[in-house]
């Protein structure tokens, strides 16, 4: 049995391709620095979270870790997420973690912070 | 006229009063840090963006800018708060600047690449 680690960056998904675009770029720095990491998305978009794990399961994977691309935890993170997380370890004889979402980390708010001050100092620029 | 700079953080919003307080603490750092910021909810929570905007204008503010604490762009910011926007700015004469979603900003996929780091590497000494 390999002891390959998928770490799954799971997004919400949109018919929207830019929508998808943005998650793409969000997850872009983690997927350089951190190996077997890749995108999935809940609903809406490819790659599914399913297809993923299905995949690697073929290839001899039993152990992954989902990454919430989320900024708190509503309906989804409580109730469809874990169902479908249940769903693919009965089905797939494997275990997935699911990690708090991103959100609850006190390091979003940080960059959130960094990110409202550019902001307004950019905004500033273009009126003076 | 005063020259006050009304910094609305807008969350989704949610009935849930758990899902409000990750964004009050996502919102914290910066509401330490930026004058005049505040947390506003799109729906479903107080208080709402409209509240806050008729109690500043009240108060002689005339400048708004909206920092939406989304990670990308779905339906409600490309239509229903452009469309909430439009008018309460009709309704108050001001002018209320919408900017992008944090998440489109590159520091926020920074922020994403230590948190996964950082669960990855708590998770591996939980099992070790």
């Amino acid at each position: 049995m390999s002891e390959q680690h998928i770490v799954i960056l799971l997004a919400h998904g949109s018919s929207d391709p830019k929508w998808c675009e943005t998650f793409e770029k969000l997850a872009a720095p983690t997927i350089a620095a951190v190996p077997d990491s890749i995108v999935a998305y809940m609903e809406l978009a490819e790659p599914s979270m399913a297809s993923i794990v299905a995949n690697a399961v073929k290839q001899g994977c039993n152990q992954f870790t989902v990454m919430p691309l989320f900024l708190a935890v509503g309906r989804h993170l409580r109730k469809d997420v874990p169902e479908m997380i249940s769903a693919m370890e009965s089905e797939h004889g494997v275990k997935i973690n699911l990690a708090p979402p991103v959100g609850e980390n006190p390091q979003l708010g940080i960059a959130i912070r960094a990110v409202v001050e550019e902001t307004l100092k950019s905004s500033r620029a273009g009126r003076s």
